[in-house]
Formats: C-alpha cells, structure tokens, sequence
C-alpha cells in the first residue's frame, strides 16, 4: 500500500550563515487517485495514499452524489501493475448496490457535457450549489466557545504526518463536547474532509448531527458545501473564510467558524449557538 | 466588475477575556467562473474576480490547451443578468484564430468521457503529466541565493488582498535578479498562477525563460507542472513540497526551492544553478 510519507534528497541553503548542507528530507506523498463506479471513471483527485475507500465514499457523499455508505456494495482497488511490476493501488473501483444509482452525475460531467448557461444568468451561490438533503440549520446543537476555540490545537495533536512533513492538511470531526471521533491527514483539504465523512459514514447514517467539523485550512465554498451536504451543522477553520463560504453558511444555517486560534474564534453566521463566557 | 473583497457580519469571541464583538470584517470574494472555448464549456474554476482574461488565457496556457497568447482572437465576458438585473461577469467566452484547435481537450473530458485505464497502471508522474513542449532543464539560468531566499518577502508586499483578508494566496514572476515583473492575488492557488502566466503571455511568447515563479503556497505537482508548461525554469514556494511535485521538478530540470523563508530555502532540484554564499 501506499506510504504517507517519502524521503527526497534536499540541498538546505541558509544565505545569512553560508551554509549549504545536503541532507534528505521527508515530504508528504502525492499520487493521482481516480474513482470509478460501475466501471465509469468519476473523478481522479491527486491525494495521500491510504484510507482510500475512505476517501472514494466520502466523495460520493459529499459531491451528492450517494446518500448512504450502504449505497455501495463492494470496493477494491484495481490490482494493475505499474511500469516496475508492483500494483500502483492507484484506482478505486466501486460497485453501486442493487437498484442503486448515482444521484447526480459527477461534476467534470455536468460542467464539460452540458451546454446550458452553468454559472452564467444565475446567482453565484445557486449556480454551484449542491443543495443538502438535511436541514443543517435546524440542528439543536450547542456548543461551548472555549471547547470550539481549543479544537484546532486538539486536531494538531494528532497530525503525524504534518508534523514530518509541513505540507500536509487534517480534518477532524469532533462532538460538540469536543471530542474528536476521526481526523485525517491529506495533500489536499477537500480529500481530508472527504476520507473524514467516508469514515463516520461507515460507522453512523448522515446527517452527522450534533457535530462539528474541524479543519487546519481556510474556509472556502467547497468545505462548507462538504459539511452541509454531510448534514454537520458546524464548521472550525484555522484559516480565513471566503465570501462564499460565508454566503452559503448563512443560507444553510451552518455555523461557520475561522481564524480559531487557540482562545479566541470569529463567526460569521449562527453565533446564537455558541456559549461563550461573561 | 467583481470585487476581490469584501464586508461580511462576523461575531469576534474571545473565551479568554470574555470579550464577544460584533463587527463586520473583510473577507476574499470567491465566485466562480466558467470558461468557455468556441461555445464549449471547458471548465469552472472558483476564483476571486479580477483579470479574469488573464485567469482564462494562462489556465488554457498552462494546461497545455493552448501554446500562445495568439491562439486566442478574442475574449468576452457572458453579459447575461443575474437574479438582481445586473450582469454576473462569471462567464468568459474565448474564440480561437482561425485555424487554431485546442491541443488536448480538457482535463476534465479526459478524465470522464474516455473508458481508458488512465492512472491504472502507468508510472503516476506518467499517468497525469502534461509534457511540456519546453525544456526547462536546459534553460542556462542562474540564480542568486540570496536573491531567491527574499523573494517571498518581496512578493509579500504586493498582496493587499492577503493584507485586508489573510485568506487569498498570491503568485509572482520574477527576473532571475529578482524583479517582480506581475504580482496577482486568488483565493485559489491555481488561479493566482494562471492570472500570472496569462498576464506575462501576452507581453512576451513562451517559454518564459529565464524567470523564477514565485507562490505564497505549498508547491503541489500542479504547480510545477503549470511552471514547467509555461517554461519557467524555477519555482520558489514558501511551503513545502510534496512528493510528485519533486518527481517532476527533477524529471523536467525545473529548480525547485521550498520552505523559503527570509534567509534560508530547500532545493529539491538543481541546486546547480542556485550560487550560494561561501
């Protein structure tokens, strides 16, 4: 199976000291992963290896594509062999249960098939939204404002690879009494996030409610929509929202945090569901 | 036109102090684009307004779509309305010169429409690569240590988007004595790379030989790939690599420096052009 990490030379160059010194170093392993179901490709994401079938359910979920991890009857990685004799593991190969078929098709398909107006003559949001089977802003959930500000440096405390590497995202989901269930480390955030719902999905039906979703990244429109569509009705970010982010939490009644930074947090849309101290 | 910022309601929670403000912050626009090529669309990107030619121009450059800025006759932005009456701008329509086709369709019709067994048993560098039709490892550029150890310090003050929002990446390209010759901000990485090439494409004809492209960001395969597709000899990330993005570099000759900071970097690839101190 594939590694998660992977030793490279390097040539460290410090100008202030002049010093040049040639010494390997470990960097995050990235290798193309393309989805298939029913013998039809989906989509080929370049991601971290491992937790694959993870990731390909957690895809198909989070896209709307399927509704429910009983959705596929079986997965397997395709057993070809690579140019050096040994099997790249590089495709997932999913079969759909019987009487089961994609909700929508995949979005390259939509996009690249169709010739009708896409982004044009709609509202932004509306053009690229995936609407939610579940009504995330309907969610009771309440949460403790010194639980979700600690998230981020909890999540931290279980990220292997990025501690190695540097150049790795993790996503986590994480009750609202803030304990985390599942984190996960990828090259890209929206394969974290995926291989995060693939796995809970495998374990609890969506929507995944009363939890919160916790990520080392931005808040874009694409980690929101994941959220949403997995039925969280929160969302940690480290990092900085985007306008679209922000629009599409509001309209889903998702509460969206960013720049969490140990003690302090910002909200942009739900704060009534958050406790905070005074 | 679109905006690239923009004010949002935010709730600021400190739990430390007990402190809960409301006040409006400043956040990165993120809209998405589609681009299209004769009437057919190619792809859509979630991008932050502005120099959306540019965007459209570079990413059919970079993907390997296109080989000039001359290929393109003309381009126009969709003046269809939005909900609200007035025009989305999220729609670009380029028509080809006569006689011009796009070399490779896009990615994304690859990847659905063909049944072949595309990542499934190649080499993954193979598997996903664009070949650039430039050899970059044979550019005779030579580069400055010192000079490429302060360009993301360079490129960071010309970001006032990053400065108003902490949530948009920016991408440079710069002489190899260290002059930032077009500086463009996105909230995707892809993109602010894109605007870049697109930007540079129509002053000068690839390959954009002797020049450095410089990225606040990891440095991924795709943006070694884009850099080597556009004939830059070298990548400067401020991040880290990852594994297929070092394959590539040293597979095309492309120098890679990494985890650029201030005074010091990493070199993944030929270091032989990189003149160091002592």
């Amino acid at each position: 199976m594939g590694r998660v990490t992977t030793r490279v030379p390097r040539t460290r160059v410090d100008v202030e000291r002049g010093a040049v010194v040639a010494r390997p170093d470990t960097v995050a392993v990235e290798e193309p992963l393309e989805l298939r179901v029913g013998g039809r490709p989906v989509t080929t994401t370049m991601r971290t290896p491992g937790d694959d079938f993870d990731l390909a359910l957690g895809h198909l979920l989070t896209e709307g594509m399927l509704a429910a991890a009983a959705d596929v009857a079986t997965m397997m990685h395709c057993t070809d062999v690579g140019p050096d004799g040994s099997p790249t593991f590089n495709v997932v190969e999913a079969a759909l249960a019987p009487g089961v078929e994609l909700l929508r098709p995949a979005r390259e398909r939509t996009e690249t098939m169709s010739s009708a107006c896409g982004v044009c003559g709609a509202a932004s949001l509306d053009a690229v939204r995936t609407v939610s089977r579940f009504d995330v802003g309907a969610d009771p959930v309440s949460l403790d404002g010194t639980v979700l500000a600690g998230l981020p440096d909890l999540l931290r405390t279980r990220q292997p690879a990025f501690e190695r590497t540097g150049g790795v995202h993790a996503a986590g989901l994480a009750t609202a009494a803030g304990e985390l269930l599942v984190v996960r480390e990828d090259v890209g955030r929206h394969n974290a996030v995926d291989k995060v719902v693939g796995a809970c999905a495998r374990e609890r039906p969506l929507p995944l409610s009363g939890t919160v979703l916790v990520v080392s990244a931005r808040a874009s429109f694409e980690l929101v929509q994941k959220a949403a569509v997995a039925g969280v009705p929160a969302l940690v970010a480290v990092g900085a929202p985007t306008s679209l982010a922000v629009e599409l939490a509001v309209a889903s009644g998702l509460t969206l945090a960013a720049f969490t930074r140990g003690r302090s947090f910002s909200l942009y849309s739900r704060p009534d569901r958050v406790r905070t101290p005074g």
